[in-house]
């Protein structure tokens, strides 16, 4: 048994030291595509802050590095392991502590999945918004790490809203408590917020203290058929424009359409270009409803269909869900870009992939939160065709240089991980570089916080 | 002519660098009380970021402090000179670039007046929401770098949430870009939110683009009287918990009310020991407005009085923001404390501040932010009686004290500043501290950016 091994043993119960070969090559992934992972040399699954900080003093005493994860749905590289590190995966860490109606905020730790912290504040009436995709298994710890979005932002904004204060393990295993329970708090620079989003890289968040909302009514959708892409994006800047606040507002592509139907037999419309889904969350949704109706038939829709109740709009909402599973399954891999733009360069994003896919002899589907400018072109290949697939990596590039160019930014809820890593510094320029790696070393100053991710 | 003025003056037009005694005095302070000031040695006006990058790279070579300032409204110290430093007034860049309906946002110097942006965007259909009490005075840059709020927070929250991107001269000249125009971007640490709130300790704000909201409807209002302070902080949990969502949520004790009925002889009723005012925004108010008022009568209201109409609303609105002038004209001085604690323990709070206004012999008026838990208990007290100014210090450190002993924070949203210094410390304790430390000096080695402020 290496010292690693028997250090990490000594302050952790047996089943919680992983380091069977087949078990530790099936925690060094998360989801993402073209992300190398180095092989762990175990994997750490803790059940509270005192064995968190116990693994992080062995680490740090070795100089062993060590990558958190959550449920490695991620889609930028960020939960891979890196050659001979700790995996600590904080799933098993999944307790709600705390749900307090007047307060308006959940504590929790941080392996609870978002659906478990979803359906439970509901049952008090309360509402916790960020849905990524994956909602049914990503984790809130996951979420903090990477920055997640979802269908909800366009209204309701990003994980990074909702983090009030942190529990985290520092580097060297000391304790960080950032933030507060009170709705409002400006004492001291804000860690909380630098931590959201950090992949890991400056602590191990062990726990959350999460602004709710009270529960809005169900929402209402309508969908709209666009001839081209160019007028859907065209709707969606009529819609921002007027004043709409909608609780979702989304497009799928022809693409996109026709994945979903594949896979879900769900009879959307294949013929159109696009597809662009609204919703709203009000009292009363109906004359919002109607005047976003009219704003997509003047920008050129063909067809507008209101869902006659929240039933309809769910099952709308399920093919969109059903999206990146469906492109995922055109041939057999995708690669999902993340490119977030100005919604009024939205068209001119949507234009430019369709060029590069046609360039590369590529599919590539676009479903888009469309009310944020926050575009996921998602390439799809057949990673046994090696030349392809080269090719899917080239397109995926040329798409966050175009983001750029456009005036975006390589991610808008995904993150960087060591898919992004190059883009980063392209984005952030060479003063905000050196800013981060200060910031860096002073959270991890000897750089075993998930290094090589992010920049 | 000492070689910081000819420095300055090299890169600057003569009417940008101050050098008058009197003049220099009169910068030479914010708002706040007890707060002491260094002589400053120059005061420098730029009206270009160049001029700004001038001004650090001088005073980087030179070794010399420099405190930023915007309208000197603050209420913590965090704008007063340091011995010997420039003061770097960005009132003079204060121009609204651009406002973009489509995209909803503002890109602004730091210079614009807070008042002056809301009405500008309110031309568009646009609503920018943090309302500090100064706001007819305050400027964005001041808001940014004190973390302001203000009566919208209970609803829409405070500067932070509004800040997508800043420019940023660093204490060496050099410029800083964070941030994006986009609704969403997850790339990087969120230097952002970083430095927003930040006091000037990390960075000169240049410019900003700020997230707006579109316009919700004119707000209606109702007050409600309490015969007790307990009372009314019962009604404040029960209306959040009842899932409302006020725009807001405001409270006057008794002697708040007296002091703004002896300013304005506005006739607030003076028998009730709080009030409280609550207002929606939302297109149909009434039925909201109709159930909070139930809530208030169940939690002991011994009237509720809805407004007619916006124009009443607004009226019980002015006696709100009148309440700090008021307080400040009861005995020629005031000290206003900024406790926020959870809305739960709003009445313990209030309790507690009476109980150290008694021993103390003092007028302590309190309102508040009740929705947020953010009060603002005011000493009032005659600086010329060194008692009883000893004794307000005294008193309102002790409403500090109490505030972190009820799960609080010592600033909800006017910044720490040189007064609450100590209490900072207190607040963060000392791991987050070494954080601090280790933050600030990867933005600023030398430290001449506003030292001596927050830590």
């Amino acid at each position: 048994m290496s010292e690693l091994i028997e250090r990490l043993s000594a302050g952790l119960p047996a089943e919680a030291v992983l380091t069977d070969p087949d078990v530790l090559a099936s925690y060094a992934h998360d989801m993402a595509g073209f992300c190398p992972a180095g092989t762990p040399a175990a994997v750490a699954v803790p059940r509270t802050v005192e064995q968190v900080r116990h693994v992080m003093r062995t680490a740090d005493a070795l100089r062993v590095p060590v990558v958190p994860q959550g449920a490695r749905t991620g889609l930028s590289g960020a939960a891979n392991a890196v050659e001979g590190c700790v995996l600590l995966s904080l799933l098993r860490m999944d307790r709600i502590l705390e749900i307090d109606p007047v307060e308006r905020i959940a504590v929790v730790e941080p392996g609870v999945v978002n659906a478990t912290l979803s359906r439970a504040v509901a049952e008090h009436g309360l509402f916790y918004p960020p849905d990524p995709s994956s909602w049914e298994m990503c984790t809130i710890g996951g979420n903090i790490g990477t920055g997640s979005g979802g269908l909800c932002c366009v209204k309701y904004g990003v994980t990074a809203e909702y983090v009030l204060g942190l529990d985290v393990v520092l580097a060297d295993g000391r304790l960080l408590s950032t933030g507060r329970r009170t709705a409002k708090g400006v004492a001291g620079y804000d860690l909380t917020r630098l931590i959201v989003g950090s992949e890991g890289s400056l602590g191990i968040v062990v726990g959350a203290t999460l602004a709710l909302r009270a529960e809005p009514p169900q929402q209402l959708a309508l969908a709209a058929e666009f001839p081209s892409t160019d007028a859907a994006c065209e709707a969606v800047c009529r819609i921002m424009e007027a004043g709409h606040t909608p609780s979702l507002l989304e497009l799928m592509d022809r693409t996109t359409l026709r994945a979903v139907n594949d896979m879900t037999k769900m009879g959307l419309p294949e013929t159109t270009e696009a597809l662009l889904l609204a919703a709203f969350d009000t009292p009363d949704p109906a004359p919002r409803l109607h005047a976003v109706g009219e704003l997509c038939t003047a920008a050129g829709a063909t067809e507008v269909v209101p869902a006659e109740d929240p039933a309809e709009s769910e099952l709308l909402l399920k093919a969109r869900r059903a999206a990146l599973t469906a492109l995922d399954a055109v041939k057999g891999t995708s690669m999902i870009d993340d490119v977030c733009v100005p919604r009024g360069r939205l068209a001119a994003l949507l234009k430019g992939t369709a060029e590069i896919a046609e360039r590369h002899g590529l599919t590539i589907g676009v479903c888009a939160h469309a009310g944020d400018g926050n575009t996921h072109p998602t390439v799809c290949f057949d990673a046994a065709d090696e030349d392809e697939a080269r090719r899917a990596r080239a397109s995926f590039d040329e798409i966050m240089e175009l983001g750029l160019r456009l005036g975006g930014t390589i991610t808008g809820e995904h993150g960087v991980g060591t898919l992004k890593k190059s883009w980063l510094a392209e984005e952030l320029g060479p003063v905000s570089l050196e800013l981060h790696r200060g910031i860096k070393r002073a959270f991890d100053p000897h750089g075993i916080l998930n290094p090589g991710k992010v920049f």
